[in-house]
């Protein structure tokens, strides 16, 4: 039996009372099994491995459900583009040009990225080609995630990543049986349609039927622009988020990034299917799209995650950033009391977790659940006085770079600051020399 | 003569022609006396103090026109509140309650989260009392400000804070001719009527011609909301910044904070006028204000700022956070073209510099201009990879905490992370400490 104690801090338990403790929290076996208040002494013989987190707060680990590993690189490279250009001319010549090896650093960089800044989980899309590599990369450096190969075989998909509809299917069946349910359960597939514009109505519903059997997630783009409602009005004569629900889309299976443009029915729609809901705020303004509207959602009893989605539209994988700008681009369409800051935490850590089909597992600190934390050193001035209201601190105040320790399924990946898992100096160094040979193949 | 020199690092000038060079800056009693190619040998020998800044970026000192350091010990205290709750039931008896201890430590708290977070001038709104406590702390911690006691006198300001007109300028005229100038220019004073409805008509006259007088800068806010608008058109049948105008409250020597609400005539005769105006992002979504039209007002050719404005509406003071946001509000408006990331930049150094009066003298790295500086590690997974434009980099994916060294006037004010002005362990123990009697005697 392995054991690891946390002691010393202030636990904010997002538990059915949402209650905050000063307590320990001891791990067996990658689990939470008590937290208590503090026992010395006798206690601390079997403590195993203790990290001392006095003075610190103890946040479930946080969870992203919308992010792109494989676009990691293109940081920076596709900035103040309309997104029909930032598509066209920068990401998908960008996917197009990727390797394995690209694929692999990508997602190590991304994942280094998400890890010291207290992301525990994610629910990746990758690119068209090289999937095996990205789940390699996420297997080493040790974050719970759900990924999947994205799927693209419409027409109008761009040509370098364009693929047959059954092949594309049966590389995506090999991936799922390689990978669902690795590194403990770690590891998950997930069916990844990139969204309806690009993808044929017989691979949507080839998806949803294989999500089904295999009992995985779909994960997808919706209704993040009107110009993508058009589109689908177009070409099937049904609102997007009717025609995913048609072809078999829906439901707690599928995980709909962005949502920007969902009227009331829609709304109403995605609550009573119980659709995961993806909000991507600082995606949804950098590339022009809009404003989700999150607490008529919220209102109406929908699932709802937040996610930084790729880097080339955020420009960080930061879930500090994405939990305070949810609050705040709010306030102005809703008036300063919406979307206050204990929702939008419950967001970042319960909501995620529900999307992900993971809520008996992760989103909070509750015994049973899987060690997934992240451990806070609040002392900055910028987030003092201490007085202040505790969750206020943590979704407005805090950065990533609070971050101290993180812990995933019990395992210390993140200590002091320091990524355990991989050397982020050989991260740095390949995805330098990756993301400059990417950019010379895909001319950007 | 004292000299630092900055080795090895990238530069990004914001100079005429934009300039991003690799080369060494040489300062010389607190000007930059060289910008050049990498002289080794013989000139180490006269480099004075050497800081090491390889493999970093260094960039002119950010600037921040509208802060209210006085309100830093009560971040926290005020979330999610419609303003006029958050003024009149949080803000106003929290000020109303400060001593000349607190408005001291609120004061040191606030300026250490911004120098640490590489802004290196500001300009801030104290309150009523106690000014000259924040200018002991503005003097001790060497943070170039220009600051102001506010003054409020209309029969509807709060009586706690309300003053008699004459004995407010009284006092004014006292702490202009005992601030202004002081430390070798660093510290200088500005007149700060709050808001046009907590003021006088002759008040704000009063202002105007000691401004003019003592050749000093006028800050106060403008157009925030929609009832401040009609709330002034009741009171004096003009709109709020033709207002200002006629009581003198324009050109170069006014900052306007805020200036959300102005339609195109206001936009052309604020531009006409050459008045500054502060925007500050994180508060106008916070507070629920709304969005600045800030493209329209660069089109128009006005001075644009930006300012985190205080620790309750925001709950940082973090030009990065400022800056990135300031990027990304104005896409869902004006599309993703919009406000791109080199024009950010030059609103938080450049754009700051003008509307503080001190483009002469900071805001760019030039020949002859103060050293007022930032250093910045890019090395974090967050900022990679490094082939991604630069500026982009620093608008948005860096955060508060790459910030290394920050250097004001050529003094070395913040190395390796650490505040060296003033005790960090210190600050936080005094600023809780006053931070819950505050909270006690307002009742908050």
């Amino acid at each position: 039996m392995t054991r690891l104690s946390l002691t010393g801090a202030r636990v904010v338990t997002l538990d059915p009372k949402r209650r905050i403790l000063d307590a320990d929290v001891v791990v067996e076996d990658g689990r939470i099994r008590r937290i208590g208040t503090r026992a010395r002494g006798a206690a601390d013989k079997k403590a195993g491995t203790v990290l001392d987190c006095t003075g610190m707060v103890v946040i479930p680990g946080l969870v992203q459900a919308h992010v792109h590993l494989c676009q990691t690189l293109f940081r920076g490279l596709a900035d103040d583009l309309a997104l029909e250009d930032w598509l066209a001319k920068r990401i998908w010549p960008l996917e197009a040009a990727h390797t394995e090896e690209s694929v692999y650093w990508s997602a190590m960089l991304g994942a280094a990225e998400l890890l010291l800044g207290g992301t525990t989980a994610i629910l990746d899309m990758e690119t068209v080609r090289h999937t095996d590599a990205a789940f390699h990369a996420l297997e080493s450096i040790g974050i719970r995630a759900t990924a999947g190969k994205c799927l693209m075989d419409a027409p109008s998909a761009p040509t370098g990543l364009r693929e047959d509809t059954e092949r594309a299917l049966a590389e995506a069946m090999d991936l799922c049986a390689r990978w669902d349910g690795r590194a403990d359960g770690r590891l998950r597939w997930c069916w990844a349609p990139r969204f309806v514009p690009s993808c044929t109505g017989p691979l949507l519903r080839a998806v949803s039927d294989l999500a089904e059997k295999t009992g995985t997630l779909i994960h997808t783009h919706a209704a993040e622009t009107p110009v993508e409602l058009e589109m689908v009005m177009r070409e099937t004569g049904q609102n997007e988020i009717a025609y995913l629900d048609a072809v078999g889309i829906s439901g707690e299976r599928a995980a709909l990034a962005h949502c920007v443009w969902v009227d009331g029915e829609g709304i109403a729609r995605l609550a009573r299917q119980r659709t995961g809901i993806v909000h991507c705020p600082s995606s949804n303004l950098k590339l022009g799209s809009g404003i989700a509207p999150v607490p008529e959602m919220l209102a109406a009893g929908c699932r709802v995650a937040i996610g930084a989605d790729g880097a080339p539209c955020n420009n960080r994988l930061d879930a500090f950033t994405e939990m305070r700008l949810a609050a705040l681009i709010q306030k102005p369409r809703r008036g300063p009391e919406a979307l206050p800051a204990a929702q939008v935490l419950e967001l970042a850590t319960l909501g995620g977790a529900r999307v992900l089909g993971l809520e008996r597992e992760v989103g909070s600190i509750e015994v049973g659940k899987l060690a997934d934390l992240a451990v806070l050193d609040l002392s900055g001035p910028h987030a003092q006085p201490e007085s202040a209201d505790l969750v206020s601190r943590i979704v407005y105040s805090a950065r990533a770079s609070d971050v101290r320790h993180v812990i995933v399924g019990g395992r210390v990946v993140v200590q002091d600051g320091k990524l355990r898992t991989a050397k982020l100096e050989g991260i740095r160094r390949e995805a330098g020399a990756h993301a400059r040979r990417l950019s010379r193949a895909a001319r950007v």
